[in-house]
């Protein structure tokens, strides 16, 4: 399909737009495009204005840089939530898991990232002199680091550390170690060696 | 990911509309969604427009039913094919399937589907009597039946062959039969069984 004939330019930028998505690639793109031209007039509008508005109109909180429809996003504006504690992570999927395990009542900080230079991605680059900023300005009493466990997550958690320890604020970072329902057989050795050092005393009754 | 609950109206309208396509689940669409919102604002409204555009502007070839971007499609424009040999196909892409082999130099005629009791698909839901108009009122010599070899495909042609009849027309079917390239061990046995029958006899040097 690489040398494929379109049969008209509109159907073929369609297309091309269409690949230009993560993961999708030309044949997809064409089965996409199809099925969008036998769907109703209004509802593509809606689809094409939906991803235009996404783009132009969306907000970034400016307190915590998730994704909002606001200045100040849902969770920074939830007085009921406890807004000492702040939970650092790398995106706005992740703060959308967290939410989702509904186990967390905090507010959040959003990197945009993490640090990797390979990327060329520095410190500069990440919402962190903001997140020192609300650590020196606001009442927190405790940051928690919530990136992923992988070289880049622990060059950013020690850098986000260096950078906090003026400040009289505890720093916790979650928990590793083996995943609930995973086989220990299964599990690889880096983190089933962590989870033995670092184990947890189960209390007596 | 079922009951989440998205930081921003916006992002949770692309990513419904965006998992109404075909094969895209929340998940995905989530991600796709963010991949949009990382890209230029250009870009974006490039893609939106290009999908909004697609299903506003592009036209049906009015001879063959073809998408075009003129009222004639390239193929029938093309006065060096042979216009007395018709192909019936049963979609576009078929029409794109077919013209990526090089292998043929005469005109289409797109169905838009094919006969599908099951799915409510009758024959004046399909370009079927537009076909008998041009096979009437043009100079056509041949049609070559092109849908797939299905019991719907198989109907189709019966269909199409039935009430051709009354023209002076060569009507042809592409060949079935193994594929280039396929073990003989894994074809399907009613494959092999219609290529045996159906044994073409090879020419003496």
């Amino acid at each position: 399909m690489i040398n494929t004939q379109y049969p008209s330019k509109l159907l073929q930028h369609a297309v091309e737009v269409l690949s230009d998505l993560p993961g999708i690639g030309q044949r997809t793109a064409l089965r996409l495009a199809l099925h969008i031209l036998r769907q109703d007039e209004d509802r593509v509008k809606d689809f094409g204005q939906a991803i235009i508005d996404l783009k132009t109109k969306v907000k970034y909180c400016k307190k915590c840089h998730n994704i909002s429809d606001e200045d100040l996003c849902s969770i920074c504006a939830d007085t009921t939530r406890d807004h000492s504690t702040i939970c650092v992570v790398q995106n706005v999927q992740d703060v959308m898991a967290i939410e989702n395990t509904q186990q967390y009542r905090g507010i959040y900080h959003v990197l945009g990232g993490i640090i990797s230079p390979i990327d060329g991605i520095g410190p500069a680059d990440l919402e962190i002199q903001s997140l020192i900023d609300r650590v020196s300005t606001e009442q927190v009493s405790e940051v928690i680091l919530a990136l992923s466990p992988t070289t880049e997550g622990e060059t950013t958690n020690f850098f986000i550390t260096r950078k906090l320890s003026p400040y009289d604020v505890k720093i916790s970072t979650i928990a590793r170690g083996v995943s609930i329902g995973e086989e220990l057989e299964y599990t690889d050795e880096i983190t089933l060696g962590r989870a033995i050092v670092n184990r947890v005393e189960t209390p007596r009754n």
